[in-house]
């Protein structure tokens, strides 16, 4: 007799192949009345048409937070979402003397509530069309980049054309890597407001210890609240204006759930590569992931560095440090996760496997011929990665930098018709280009940023030949030396550092900011035909792959279908629905996690240092003991944060998870370490999302850090 | 409604105290006829009345090996006990051109069994006889030093007595701190051969980083072989001897255990402290262990710096760097544990109530006084505690050093009738010694231990006036410089690295070793009367303790009848044996530990490099999956290591499991991390025991390295 554990390949062989497993899946909201069966067999208890339509309650009270998402969950224009993503709204609050990040913040009335950031917006979808026809018409027979820019042309017609209608933001999105097109409709809401967050040691409790990890132990929620103008719509901060009135928000569950249990989950995942090629599974694995950890891991030590030595500039990169760990962690975790799942071999197999049926196909002939060309363009875009990584770096982690870059862009963009110029680079992107130039006061430092360029600058003057750039090297030298020597006479003669200075230029004439003798708007003149040229190659090659991939997705349609499954499209920031249940995990051999944690381990993990430095008051409520009517029934303990197996990425932070009546029970914040490669592969072994009991947050906001007004106002009046 | 997590000291409000919880207790074999019923109401088959006498089967097959324990399985004397009991015995037999450790070993047929390293004995308990009357005879109404003195004369002139029979080795040991005493007759075999040894990558598979882990899958298990001489008695290594046939052995269990299934344990748990006062426990936590773990780290640090530089070294000083860092993990674990526990504040609880119960007794009268002598006894010995502290690691951790100590105070002995010498020194104790000191030829390395002694003589320099000694002053100086010369001048001059010199000092005549002129044995005999002073006040205070704390114990007795609980004696590497159950641990909030590991945990585990590096033989049998007849009936998983709830502490190190039937399940060989603080107080929370599962034994020796024979000879023959 022979048995082993059975691996996710025997799962395979078994029928179990990915994509396949129960509750796998990022469903559009229109695909769920066709899989309406196994929504009712998991446990939904509503009608999965009603979930069909982003524009009806309930999904029409989840909203886009930034990059993330969250909730209406009052009549008055309350929003839950993560801690961490209203953490830059904490943070633009707070000071050295008034330090938000530290202490919490309960407003006492809506008074006292504290506006955001001014580039900080909330996006609900109002509109949801397809528009696949409207947009391959003019693409239709051409190539390259042409076919490129003819899609992007006829996209930002569509969102011209959408957004005349005031207060809102639209988007051409696409599915399936280019074979669907839909136009999203968004109401922006500008004036958002910091109503309720609990302090940093319990909305981060455990920090970068923890992140990642089950069991954990964080209150990782904070509420904020929609505000509009008199008339009803959106409008920026002003102190007179009035709580919006969404058109549905979620109500607060009166009991929780536990092992087992149907849980549902709606919100905006980033980014998927699950129905990627074999070949970019390969250099995910073998390339991508392992060299940014490595450039990453330098730049936070950098950050790090300088924090020791400089209290203000702590304080300053203190969200750009936290995002660094946190995208250190996660890349690791996705890095070791692929390599358990062998997911590279697993995804190879699957795709000659597809191949070898597709070749019995009669679609063969028209399909195979696009596939080669699509592995072929892959192969080519590898030549000179390492480059486009440092360069790509480099714009994200700078801020006078990336102001300079962007504000030459603009310059560049601006003298060509508004509908023609490069997307992010319109009129309609310039307020919040604008929020983000003001923000740079906040989170920048010059001797930083000088440091962070050298690290990233020292490694392309590494790299061999053919990867490096003309101008580049002009502005930056060839050896150390002349880069410090470069970096400190561009910082030394540049007075974007003021606000009003980068303010100026972005109103500035088009061909005023080329012409500016600002040191670093001079450099970034000299650096913008390279990155405009370094574009237009991936244009190209992004256009190829538009036009040819949509042949791979039908072969894999195709495929999946004559095996009986659906297929969901990889995600790309528009509304999704998951659904699964409350699931422990087996994490290793002889190792169990329950899926329920309790205050207990709080005080097993506090020891006083950041960052398990519970709050007194928390460790006093947790001593009393005073839980009535929050206990976990079956268990008998107080919840603080649960465990799922709802198909989650990036960008569901925040996402409302939902009981089989649609009641809020959770909110999403995290993944667990084994299941980060889930971007890539659903392994059903360790897939796992972490989201924050509401019972917990209640009980904080009635018995630690008392809101008893806003407890009433979410339906659920303390005890 | 209030809950909360109950903790130790809410199960104590409940009756629960120390010492009731089911399942704790190293318990006499004397005392199991009087706990029979809870014994057999455990799940114990076999009538507790044959545990009581340790002459007769089954405990007569359980042997003292080293200061650990073993059992015979075979009734050609096989002796089953630890990898790493038994890993000088691998190391003595291997050099780098036969590299036992690395590669494991199996004798091809008994020709082929390798000789232990000549100090290694096997010792089986074959009389414990009560004599109290006859120790405390001379020494009752005297105090102090005369009454430490009368106890240990009468021991040795009983030992003397005893040890009259060849082949035989006597010690008298005190139960319940001096309240009773027995004398205990071992058989004593020096003649052990080595039989089965795995590789060290299965043997101590994870090594430090799983030390005191789990999930365990370590297979840390070696087959020895007793043999005796022509006429059947014990003899030191001779080719011609015989394999001994011991009176009586265990049988291999054809099935295993799993979660809840009854098992037991026999062995010598060397020390615990259960019963020790509480300022005892506030010193142990306060400052004993904090300050140990501090200097052992910095000799670890030393011996591996030298190990790195130099092969011959790192292999010479390998025992001593394993244990070392056993240690270490051992103390921060008693530390965290006993801290977790709360052990000060309930020990000090505990203690308040017994005197307050006490005080209402008529006994009180005589009892208190005593009590309260005890306490101010404990408190004196703390004031030249770090002193004591470094010349007891100064001892045990020098090869070089301890050697010439030992003959110096051999020598100062020697002068005394052989009664009247000290324990360890007298004529019985050279054979041990001489093996001691030819063993130092492989354990030596001259510039280790001048390092070694310069970590420790540096931290001697520094303690306060009134902990320092002229005589350590005089030979090491008060500065690093003098210190460095007289290490320097010291090992420059001495031929005790020869190992023929250091036989010579052994049998030297009186005086002629204070005469030497050899620089470290002079070293040694300036130290000597500094040594022989602090011990005089040693045993000054510990023949006042022996007097008095049978009091301190007499009076917890009585306060635990009223409880009605019995008291086992704290551990002293006499026989005990401890029963309980299959036991899964939850270890922290949402985390669980199944109490039974597979073979494809190791798979997980490994990363081809050390400590998980597990060989390729085994690798490849687990990837074949032919586990016919070893498979785990209940989860269908190959076991590796198995959890206990068995109480048990340092010294049960290759005691036999048995299931109810008295068959052998397993092999005890570690703690979990979250119990080594179970030598000063059992928490049935955490507290566990870890065995190497008889399965994997077997099938290691059926299916990855075959020994078919001794399969057969154990009763246990291969598929």
């Amino acid at each position: 007799m022979r048995k082993k554990t059975m691996g996710l390949a025997a799962a395979m062989a078994m029928g179990l192949a990915p994509g396949a497993q129960a509750d796998e899946g990022m469903w559009m909201p229109s695909q769920l009345p066709s899989i309406g069966k196994r929504l009712r067999a998991a446990g939904y208890q509503g009608n999965p048409a009603d979930l069909a339509d982003l524009t009806r309650p309930p999904l029409s009270a989840v909203v886009k937070v930034g990059g993330a998402t969250g909730a209406f969950v009052s009549g008055d224009g309350l929003v839950l979402t993560n801690h961490h993503v209203a953490f830059g709204v904490i943070q633009y609050n707070s000071n050295p003397q008034r330090d938000l990040i530290q202490h919490g913040f309960v407003a006492g009335d809506r008074a006292q509530e504290l506006p955001a950031n001014p580039d900080f917006r909330l996006r609900v979808t109002t509109g949801f069309d397809k528009v696949t026809e409207q947009v391959l018409a003019q693409a239709r027979g051409k190539t390259g980049r042409a076919y490129y820019d003819a899609v992007d042309a006829a996209g930002k017609a569509l969102v011209a054309e959408c957004e005349r209608e005031a207060g809102y933001r639209c988007s051409v999105v696409n599915m399936f890597y280019g074979r669907d097109f839909y136009l999203v409709k968004q109401l922006e809401i500008r004036d958002v407001r910091l109503v309720y967050a609990p302090p940093r040691a319990i909305g981060n409790y455990g920090d970068e210890v923890d992140n990642f990890v089950w069991p954990r132990h964080s209150g990782d929620f904070t509420v904020l609240r929609a505000y509009v103008g008199a008339d009803g719509k959106p409008a920026a901060y002003a102190r007179e204006n009035q709580p919006y009135h969404p058109p549905a928000h979620l109500q607060i569950a009166s009991e929780g759930v536990n092992e087992g249990d149907f849980v549902m989950l709606a919100g905006y995942p980033g980014t998927t590569y699950r129905h990627r090629t074999a070949a970019e599974f390969a250099d995910q694995v073998q390339w991508r992931l392992p060299k940014s950890v490595e450039v990453m891991k330098q730049l936070q030590g950098v950050i790090e560095d300088a924090g020791r030595a400089d209290k203000q500039a702590a304080i300053r990169y203190a969200s750009q440090l936290q995002s660094l760990k946190n995208g250190i962690k996660r890349f690791s975790g996705e890095l070791d996760g692929l390599k358990r799942s062998d997911a590279v071999e697993i995804r190879r197999k699957d795709e000659d496997a597809m191949l070898a049926w597709l070749g019995k196909q009669p679609q063969a002939r028209t399909l195979r011929p696009d596939i080669d060309t699509v592995a072929k363009l892959i192969a080519n875009g590898n030549a000179n990665r390492e480059r486009d990584l440092l360069f790509a770096i480099l714009q994200s982690q700078t801020q006078l930098l990336r102001s300079a870059l962007t504000l030459q862009r603009f310059a560049h963009e601006r003298a060509k018709p508004d509908a023609d110029r490069e997307t992010g680079y319109q009129q309609r992107d310039e307020e919040l280009t604008a929020g983000m130039l003001k923000q740079v006061q906040r989170r920048y430092d010059a001797a930083v940023e000088k440091r962070l360029l050298t690290a990233l600058l020292a490694r392309y003057q590494q790299l061999p030949d053919p990867q490096r750039v003309p101008e580049f090297d002009a502005a930056f030298g060839r050896t150390p030396a002349e880069l410090a020597a470069a970096l400190d006479r561009v910082y030394g003669a540049t007075q974007l550092g003021d606000e009003a200075q980068r303010l100026h230029w972005l109103k500035a004439a088009p061909d005023e900011a080329a012409r500016s003798d600002d040191a670093l708007l001079k450099l970034a003149a000299t650096l913008q035909p390279a990155l405009l040229r370094i574009e237009d190659q991936r244009k190209e090659r992004d256009g190829e792959l538009l036009r040819l991939r949509p042949a791979y997705m039908q072969a894999l349609i195709a495929y999946r279908e004559q095996q009986g499954r659906a297929v969901y499209p990889d995600a790309n920031s528009t509304l999704r629905v998951s659904y699964g249940k409350v699931t422990p995990l087996k994490a290793r051999d002889a190792v169990s996690y329950s899926p329920l944690t309790s205050t207990a381990g709080i005080v097993e993990k506090n020891t006083g240092v950041e960052p398990f430095d519970a709050p007194r008051p928390l460790l006093d409520a947790i001593a009393k003991g005073d839980y009535d009517g929050y206990l976990d029934k079956r268990s008998g303990v107080m919840p603080v944060d649960f465990l799922s197996n709802l198909d989650t990425t990036g960008g569901n932070s925040g996402s409302p998870v939902l009981n089989a009546h649609g009641q809020l029970v959770g909110l999403n914040f995290d993944s667990n370490w084994e299941a980060v490669s889930a971007s890539w592969m659903f392994d059903p072994r360790y897939k796992r999302a972490i989201h924050v009991d509401m019972r917990y947050m209640r009980w904080l906001m009635d018995k630690v850090y008392p809101a008893p007004q806003l407890l009433k106002e979410l339906g659920v009046p303390a005890r």
